[in-house]
């Protein structure tokens, strides 16, 4: 059946939910429309704010979203909420928790919820993501939460996608903020202290403070502390207000467009990149000589670099001939 | 100073450290000789067996681990450390306490100890760790020993480096097995039942036993459970006998191969990926169009695949003026 993207591009615009939500099964696939697609709606794109929110698994980031979300919705405002982990990279067991809790917003068509956690051979999560948010932005979400397990890579580079990220913390996790992992300290615009009617809440506090004291000094926006318990939906107002002050403050710093520029010098190089892999790979003599020179290489007959040096020759000769 | 990588190479063979602590460097560096060196090291490389250990942050990885490589040096074997930390993307803080645990060993030179960290815009983690495992293969190291935290895609992709690949639990750590993330059970040959002593062991240890027993056939190897504690040097030779008896039983077998084969599979995907990249990046025309596209795409005048492409062309073109 011929896909008439441009009329599907048009019901995402509109919001349409079915079209938005074949349109994300469609890039998580890698179906070949998907990029046509991307190419269409990429003009109407970029008026969403992306807020990335991440911390250890414990730390409440699925009902913090949550009622960040009803927060905005009932502000007025189209959210679409993003739910990625990449700790699971085989199966999707550990997101149906979030899967279940998505009925509470059932109904609701201003609210758009999507989970993930697939990762195929070609084309990482940080991509999926990136481009799941992108058809949020044209469908007309005004906010978008990407949450994410604090940990590891892969999420440091799901966050980068955020416009803002915010970084849970929770007193008496065992992880007290000097064990915090220092990539999560560099990349919070606010921490969230959540479950903060715990005891223990006053002194992780100073401790941040006194850690965002020490940190080298920022420029334009200083991290801010922001205390919430999400579960009885305290402190979620003056949380939105900080990210509110963010987004003005930063609207028109020099940082941030850095940090856009960075953001996207990065997805470029992961796209070319994919498209190069997949020429690699692509047709049969690309996927048999791959088998070929790991056996060979498996076997101490050839050296790796000289192997890859191979494939690189092949993809050249693959460019060649179109 | 020209380098003669040949006298480096057979000073690697003959073990001298300080020559290998320069290999690595150079090899996490990127340094331009550690191509060569490691394209003249290769056929000395393969004899070693590698070990991934893995586990959540508690678990007692790096005890473990000690006393592992102790029992090995007991034994009269060689052994090289790779401590890895894939969730600290931009310093090492997290991984000051492996350096300082180091010191135990000072002064035996058959143990070799190396903690890294460090992951750069060109490359990942994963290649750095597995050519160090080459240098320490080359360097006559006979059990190598690489522990990471146990959690995303990054550590996946180092511990899939390793012949073997041991999964440690704790009792009461908050992880029981049904939360246990998907992609560590399914990597795991051994379950190492670390800081057995404590409370809810026996549960534990039926429970896995349960899912090991629900889980699909393995051809070959059946995962194993041994329970240990590290800190009193319990369980050690047992766990030690199980990695043996899991080598001889391994090593004519299908599924081993197969996990090798794929192994390079990916090792080369990634070199050829690599010396795409820095083909895209390199020289001031490829970093200043990455700059410039990227500008283009966050100012919506260009769409990421356009951008993609043409950077696809520019190293195309480089590519014909070779």
């Amino acid at each position: 059946m011929p896909v008439d993207v441009a009329a599907w591009a048009e019901q995402i615009r509109s919001g349409d939910i079915r079209a938005v939500s074949r349109a994300i099964t469609a890039v998580e696939a890698h179906d070949p429309h998907s990029e046509e697609l991307l190419r269409t709606l990429f003009p109407d794109t970029g008026r969403a704010f992306v807020l990335g929110i991440t911390g250890a698994p414990g730390t409440g980031k699925s009902t913090l979203v949550d009622r960040l979300a009803a927060n905005y919705r009932k502000a007025g405002h189209q959210v679409g909420i993003i739910a990625v982990d990449p700790t699971s990279p085989y199966t999707g067991g550990a997101i149906l928790g979030d899967r279940i809790r998505m009925q509470g917003h059932a109904g609701d068509a201003g609210i758009f919820i999507r989970s993930m956690a697939t990762r195929g051979f070609l084309g990482g999560l940080a991509r999926a993501t990136g481009e799941v948010a992108l058809v949020l932005d044209a469908a007309g979400k005004e906010f978008i939460l990407v949450e994410t397990v604090g940990v590891g890579q892969d999420e440091v580079d799901i966050v980068r996608l955020a416009d803002c990220t915010l970084v849970l913390l929770v007193p008496g996790l065992g992880d007290d903020v000097q064990n915090m992992k220092a990539g999560l300290m560099e990349i919070a615009d606010i921490f969230v202290l959540n479950k903060s009617e715990r005891e223990g809440a006053d002194r992780m506090e100073a401790e941040l403070e006194a850690m965002l004291h020490l940190a080298p000094e920022r420029a334009g926006w200083k991290p801010r502390i922001i205390r919430t318990v999400a579960t009885e939906n305290k402190g979620i107002g003056e949380l939105a207000a900080a990210v509110e002050q963010y987004r003005e403050q930063s609207r028109n710093d020099a940082a941030q467009r850095a940090k856009r520029l960075e953001h996207w010098k990065r997805r470029l190089l992961a796209l070319a990149e994919e498209q190069f892999l997949r020429r690699i790979i692509s047709g049969e003599t690309g996927e048999s000589l791959l088998d070929a020179l790991a056996g060979e290489v498996a076997a101490r007959k050839k050296d790796p670099y000289a192997a890859a040096r191979e494939l690189l020759t092949h993809a050249e000769k693959s460019w060649e001939r179109k």
